[in-house]
């Protein structure tokens, strides 16, 4: 779906034009055309490829989705494939950004995602001075704008690992944390594996031998580029600690199964004691101490409470109770 | 076996032609030769080596077979071996492919592999403007036609970790459990084995020095270079999240353990306390009280139950029971 | 808020300067300004920006805080970020400091952090010589100034490690040793963060092509990436130590687990053996040896007890009590 | 000992030479001389050194022995160290080869190992237009002879995985199969020991500024490294299939222990319930149901096997029997 | 503490000299001057940076002492820092050897330390022609030295581990050997910690650009290299093995905890059985078969004897006893 499709010049706003009129303007080098597609059907990206001259690899990639994040020069062309991440009710939902970008234009074509670029336009749309960069500031404009949205998303699996820290010392059931804990190690890996490559595609954009569309555009794309090293640090570090909490917990049902087992003996001992004094006088000899006594009885049972109490003291006093 | 021995003019079929034309066709300059061989005997790789002026150490390589998957080259011409991986009723089996790539000929030797490769020449065949493109074009198709049935051998592996994690959470013998992750393991490693040094190969004909035969086409050669490393990140994240299915397992183990002793505490102690209560009442004294009372027993069976009752409220709300 | 603002000429302080003079100081080469914030405000900020004229995203950077450690090239002016690390009560406290050095000038900005650098240009004042060699040596005194309050953090966390080591073979209780490992393996990742980019950051400074600003100072900047090399390596075997501390941990959890079964074991014994005695003599056959006999009853205790001695002897002997 | 003594011209064999003469024939450009030395005597290296001008720090390395792995050149002569492994009964024996290449001679001192190289010597004496490609070639030719014997050594590392993994999922003893994989585990780590440093010593002669006596022969070294490789990589999942079967053991070990808590919790309740109803009927009450009845006993016995069987039936049901 | 002071002149000696005269032979460009410090003192080590005309960063970390092995250059001259290892009744001793290196001298400071370079000195001497290659050679003469004592230490380690080995699969107490593993795995990061950056230290000396005052004796240095590298590995390897000998440890802490609960049951059950026939007689039942029979106890005595004897033989078969 078409949703927006701009010829700019100067860096403003020249008209809104139809698909059919971006051959022409883009082949006038004092214009610059930005073009944004959602869910682009297979028809508009054929009608794009014929308008922009795209290579047919990339937009083949486009078609297919599911690509990993690349940056992939082709001539004096840029391909650039995003991963947008968004949190719904929990669970992360993953979209991409494809991105074509020529000297005079910048292509947009979205999937799977809510996050629209209306917002990056509009504020280049305010500030000329920044549109007259040209397509590298564009597209820089708008790979930060996805990139921002994935601080949220860290924050967020950095919360659901404090919530996981503390239901795990609190001793809350401990196959809650284990299962809390795998779906918190799954999500880091798909944050990962969003980041991860971009940081590697985004680095060829700021340093070493940088493609003509994005020159004059380093600094900018460094500030990204350091963005996403500060990302891929704290998923590591969440990685790591997702680990060690996992070891923690394991440590502490081990501990758990030793104060049960200490638990049982106590209580065992508790009841085997009195039972043992009962059975001494359950046997039949006829001459037992205290057996035709009137007291006996009450004497032993009183017997029996005493040496349990002793024993529930000292049971006590070494922690086992 | 020979399964196709076919000179190429202009990118158009001009016939198949005997094992002994291909010295005189492959000496033509304009003229490009594609052969294809199965599981080839000794006695064809040396007719091979004798027509294409093939290198002993790549002939031998492939005469042996069990090679890692590398790229060689041997003054202009190339030589690859890559593997080819199948699904059969859940378990890998391995092949290999082993390409000779020259300036104006491709031969394909395939081993223990049910894959051919009639459809890509069939493809190269109906579009003569790719097959024009040379040998370098072929050796892509091939290569490609091999890299995209990774892709399905993988989602079976992830389809076998999740079932292996809705087991272990759902409760499933952890044993079965156990066996299924280090089975996924191996199979993990296996593949690994396939894909690594073939990214490696591949990364060398799509960037710095290409090797001429491949020269223009190192867009095609980055796409699969592309293709090789999103299997490799999803392998080890596959591996990673193995590991840690692992030791979830292993956690779940331990608390299932810590159930059972709970639970086998629980019982104990229900059995324990009127077996203590009968124990009182079997004592010989001859001064119990109620001893000789009509509803002693049923009074003390009563007793028992309700102090049963008690203690089993207590363990179940403990979560014991 | 502003802390100083000095103009110094020769390596001499000339004056006190205002905010508003800062431009003219700086305009005049022989001139060297040097200003201190604290906790600024964003209007603070733009001042500076436009006094020295500093890039807008190096002060945006600035007015956000929570930045990695970085160093960033603006044309011929650097921006430098340097984590803070104080230990307060036990807990780390993470501040910033933001510094941007030009030809002839240096701006420092702190936040969250009680350290001031007043001890530095203290002793830059007192040696004009230091002074005189300009921006790139000033830059390099407050950084080292910073890095070397990481040792005492490094120090401390070391000295916790090894209260949990001793706290673990005394057989203190596993769970506190195991929060506080965890809780160190936190602190750890914290100063891992602080360190790991400053050490990447500081290294473009001693080797390769450097900055201008820095140049002459390549051997004082090598020795803060030897320190923070030391500091690295020590983290790194801290870490690896909590990680075996808490493997050790667990082993331990698990031996003593062993001793509690057979704690438990022995005791179970020791009452079970008499109980069984004692049922024999329970049971109601009219003739069993001893029955009627005046000591059948004590020769029984007798026997039970002496069979516990063994037993117990025994069971001692094994290790079990 | 001195083995062999050669001297060889355009590739064939002039005559054994004593070790007198060696130093004449190497001063003639056109000569070849192939030493092999087995166990040599200081004196006899001495000698060696002498005759072929050797280097004193590669002649004191070979005196020595014990050294890793490497390929070290002085000059524009070469001196390579390599070890053998051998498997006999099950433990591996390691020996060294050193190899002293220069541009007419090859010097071959072997220790600690049964592997002769009179094999390698006959086939290179048989193919004369071999032998003519000089010193690098005859290295290659040992080294290749050296790496081959790799192969069964690590096939059979691999057979005693399998046998491992065989005997853990077959629930063998338990110790038995942490012992094989800590033994498995040293073996890898000696066979680690003598591959990785060769690949990186012969990854020197196979790319990069090759030495010159290896000029012409990179092809065929890359063949050793690509071995090498191979062997690495088997190695590396070996060692990860080890870690992982030692982690799978423990869960063995861990459920193994489950289901003997189960196992001993259902026969303690078998004997637990019919204990409580022979209590019951144990006290002392005058009047308790069925007391003088005749069928009293025999009703109550069925009524303990009743509940036992009902009990077992549960008990098996939940697979705890 | 000044140990030695001595001129040499084309690799003799010339004269023991005072501190006072180090400037005047040091500028004699034919003169070479080799100084041994113990223990500095401060006033020393200013002595000497003016004598010597040392950097000012370079005594100033010889003052303060604990560094980490490095190398700097300053200007033409080098600072070397290398720590000593010494065992002492099973604990290490680190100290540490300061080495500064220009064109005619070297002077070398050792603390903490009881290892002289008497020896080396004395070698030296004896052997003008080493002497006579500079300040270069003597620097690797010391270094040489120093990494030579490694060895011992690393194969004390190694006998370490064995030791420990032993111990663990003997049975011997588990807390010992974990306490054994845990001091090993401290010592060896100790070890580490003086090779890792020793060993990248000395590669820039036999590698890539050479300092000056180190031409010639690359192929000296790349040999000590050579010795780092191999005890590296052997670090690495046997740091992997204490990993493992410790999960090892926690398999057979979980084994003998198996077998522990299987004896535990085992003997429950050898008890439970006769406890429940004794309960069975125990009851009142006026008529239960035998009672009054004079047999009935004997031979009731006898089946608890016989079921008892067939219960300890199954469970001996299972292994259970």
């Amino acid at each position: 779906m078409l949703v927006n499709c701009v010829a700019y010049q100067d860096g403003r706003k020249l008209a809104d034009i139809t698909r059919e009129e971006i051959g022409a303007y883009v082949e006038r080098p004092e214009c610059f055309v930005w073009v944004a597609l959602k869910e682009p059907e297979p028809a508009e990206l054929d009608a794009m490829q014929r308008q922009f001259g795209l290579h047919p690899l990339a937009v083949e990639d486009a078609r297919h989705g599911h690509q990993r994040p690349k940056l992939e020069e082709y001539g004096d062309s840029l391909f650039l494939v995003v991963h947008t991440i968004e949190l719904q009710e929990g669970e992360l939902q993953l979209g991409e950004v494809h991105l074509f970008v020529g000297r005079n234009y910048v292509l947009s074509a979205r999937t799977r995602t809510q996050q629209g670029f209306a917002e990056v336009r509009a504020r280049c749309e305010r500030e000329p001075e920044l549109l007259k960069r040209g397509a590298g500031f564009v597209a820089y404009a708008i790979v930060d704008a996805v990139v921002d949205r994935y601080f949220p998303v860290v924050e967020a699996l950095e919360a659901e690992l404090e919530r996981a820290e503390e239901r795990i010392f609190a001793g809350a059931p401990a196959r809650a944390s284990v299962e809390a804990l795998y779906a918190l190690k799954q999500k880091l890996m798909v944050v990962l594996h969003a980041v991860r490559p971009l940081e590697e595609a985004i680095g060829k954009l700021c340093g070493g031998r940088i493609p003509a569309v994005a020159a004059g555009t380093q600094e900018y794309f460094r500030d990204i580029s350091d963005h996403l090293a500060r990302i891929h640090a704290d998923i590591e570090s969440l990685r790591d600690m997702v680990t060690t909490a996992m070891s923690v917990n394991l440590s502490l049902i081990s501990l758990q199964e030793n104060e049960n087992t200490k638990r049982l003996a106590a209580y065992a001992a508790l009841v085997a004691v009195p039972t043992l004094i009962a059975g001494l006088y359950g046997m039949n000899f006829q001459e037992m101490p205290g057996l035709r006594w009137q007291f006996g009885f009450p004497l032993t049972v009183a017997t029996m409470v005493s040496v349990d109490y002793w024993v529930y003291r000292r049971l006590r006093g070494a922690g086992w109770l």
